[in-house]
């Protein structure tokens, strides 16, 4: 690897850190098939196509960026992430996983290597979930677990659904689902992904490998009230759902304390919002996770049970998952014997696992552990350390010709 | 009255009922300088046109819509009130009283009536301030209780200033301010309004007269949290500002009890708003009002002495209003002995009575109180009752010619 390049990382942060930028927040609003998506699209084939990668996009809206032919040569070795972000993201989260694929090929090349096997870089769509509420939406349409149908009629903030939104970016809406053409030309994906903790930190490592994702899920409660005036309705006519989302918005965390589990009401929505009118509905959605899935579920359970109206609905839930152990000793013997960490967040890694391929994650030291923030953050030379480990990785997975 | 005619009363309510109304919910979304706000003061010149009435605009973006010449023969007696809405608010708040003008010097003119002195119609601009965070804009830049500097500069949550709504509709921006020559032609004003709480409907009498306004004030409390992600951080270590506004919006209301005064948090702005994301600042309003302006001063500056960081800013404040003693007492007497009420909503008649205009009110009995609602509502016969109460009050204060 004596001729790695790190200006070739550089270059590509450089082209993709103003992409969805917000000037004032200095975060990243990059949802799924916007303008600021497209943007981001035509930077990953044009990247690919620079590199005399052969670039298909899957019937999900995932893109692909081959090096050999899968289908003749197949299944590959699969490296990447995804581009979206959640509102006012941080840069690495998702970005540095596939900037680092193609700077770990550029490294292997530039190195004289030709793999034994394909190799490839993905680019997995909405990622986040930030538009339609169902992250990881690409991995899960091309594996089956979320279906067309489900998917298609999603709605975002301004009442635009999925189809609607997937036609102006050309992808044929009447094809989207399962993939099984996609799926059989991977044989193992290895997601690199910025830590969203601080256990490298902690442990003074720059690179862990990931064991496992913990379970979690989303869920939705409406809260109806009356609509009435903020000065002329006395305290004991009103029916403020204002005063049930507080209520609810303690007794999340505080059963979070009791079932050592984290939940979280990131989102709220008041209807209709405005300082002298008591509202008439307030929507308010709990995120839950934990090491023990048993745990989540009761937590939830007993959030639900003291709802009014029994309001509570499920809009996803994700089984544990824990990635290819052959694969996670493997990584983490080949990687000076990096430290291996479960993680609490969603990766398009867990999806494509629970659907049987094989699949493992690496995670790059965070200084913080902030993350869904514009304060997320990642040292450079850490990142450059995560380059070389993916081209470690692929090396070894892929192997080379003449080995 | 013998000639009154209610085909005109309900022709002018059937002309304004499609403007601005939201086809989800049903309710009203009218909001300062919008496209709905310029179609409904193109129907109010209209209407004034058909009646021979001659329009002006003033300094402040209000319309009037003169029966004779106020600057020779006034002042005048001023009848009408706002067209404008709270977000998802009803159709009577404000369209009531304007059309209610209409309908009643058309009752008049067709009883052969001509004033002595002259009588306008009005429709005060931006009454709800539902759109720049200041309510009575229009009145309290007429009479200067809002300065320009003050107003232009607002923005909306769009981030478009009060200055730049303005300029497409053609308001002179630069000559925005205290409208002496305007304020010279009012000699009193009586603004009828649907009453917003069950004073009339448990009294069982249509009409009442307004004796005074509450004090009230709106205020804003700024959160400010650490923006990570929901899924992997732990309790221990969040700054998360959703559980000080859940702590927030509860003591609102036990502090509203303890000092007998109505406290309001309707409207919240979370930043970043994603199901995944501990937030990074929470932003609240209150709403607080009462009989007593110290009970209303000493309840916020209580609960804004338990805020994190001492984060509550006042947005507006107005002290307690009291209509012209005499004329409420003529106008009670004048329609039956009408009962006399005060409100705890704020209205243009309170700003200009502050001012120094003899103002006074008359509510109408809304059945179940419920305002700033698509539920608001008048029975029809109480609104022509006070079609005819508001036409006897316009012939006693403008009286006759002859007379």
């Amino acid at each position: 690897m004596s001729g790695f390049d790190q200006r070739g990382f550089d270059q590509l942060w450089a082209e993709l850190e103003p992409v969805g930028r917000h000037p004032g927040s200095g975060g990243y609003r990059r949802f799924a098939w916007t303008r600021e998506d497209a943007a981001l699209r035509e930077w990953f084939a044009a990247t690919a196509a620079a590199r005399g990668l052969d670039v298909t996009t899957d019937r999900a809206g995932n893109q692909w960026a081959w090096w050999g032919d899968p289908d003749a040569d197949g299944p590959g070795v699969v490296v990447g992430s995804h581009l979206d972000s959640v509102p006012d993201g941080g840069a690495f989260d998702g970005p540095l996983g596939v900037i680092s694929a193609f700077a770990a090929l550029d490294d292997l090349r530039a190195d004289g290597y030709t793999p034994a096997r394909p190799v490839a870089v993905v680019n997995f769509g909405d990622e986040e979930g930030a538009r339609f509420g169902v992250a990881c939406a690409g991995s899960r349409l091309l594996t089956g677990a979320l279906t067309a149908d489900r998917a298609l009629v999603l709605r975002d903030g301004d009442g635009v659904t999925m189809a609607e939104a997937m036609k102006p970016a050309g992808l044929p809406v009447d094809a989207v689902g399962r993939d099984e053409d996609t799926l059989r030309r991977v044989g193992v994906f290895i997601e690199l992904h910025v830590e969203q903790g601080r256990g490298l930190a902690d442990l003074g490592r720059p690179v862990a490998v990931g064991s496992s994702v913990w379970p979690h899920g989303r869920w939705r409660f409406e809260l109806a009230g009356e609509a009435n005036h903020a000065g002329t309705t006395a305290l004991a006519d009103r029916s403020d759902p204002m005063l049930d989302l507080a209520v609810a918005i303690v007794r999340a965390r505080e059963l979070a304390g009791d079932y050592g589990v984290l939940a979280t009401c990131g989102k709220i929505r008041v209807e209709p919002n405005g300082v002298n009118a008591i509202p008439s509905r307030v929507t308010g959605w709990l995120d839950a996770r934990g090491a023990d899935p048993d745990a989540v579920r009761a937590m939830v359970a007993e959030f639900g049970g003291t709802l009014p109206g029994k309001s509570l609905t499920e809009e996803s839930w994700t089984d544990p998952t824990s990635f290819d152990s052959y694969l996670v000793a493997r990584l983490a013997a080949l990687l000076d014997h990096a430290p291996v960490l479960a993680t609490g967040a969603g990766h398009d890694a867990g999806i494509l696992a629970s659907a049987g391929v094989p699949a493992a994650m690496l995670f790059v030291r965070n200084p913080t552990g902030v993350s869904h923030s514009p304060a997320e953050h990642a040292n450079r030379d850490d990142c450059l350390h995560g380059v070389r480990a993916l081209a470690a990785v692929i090396r070894d997975l892929a192997g080379a010709t003449g080995e």
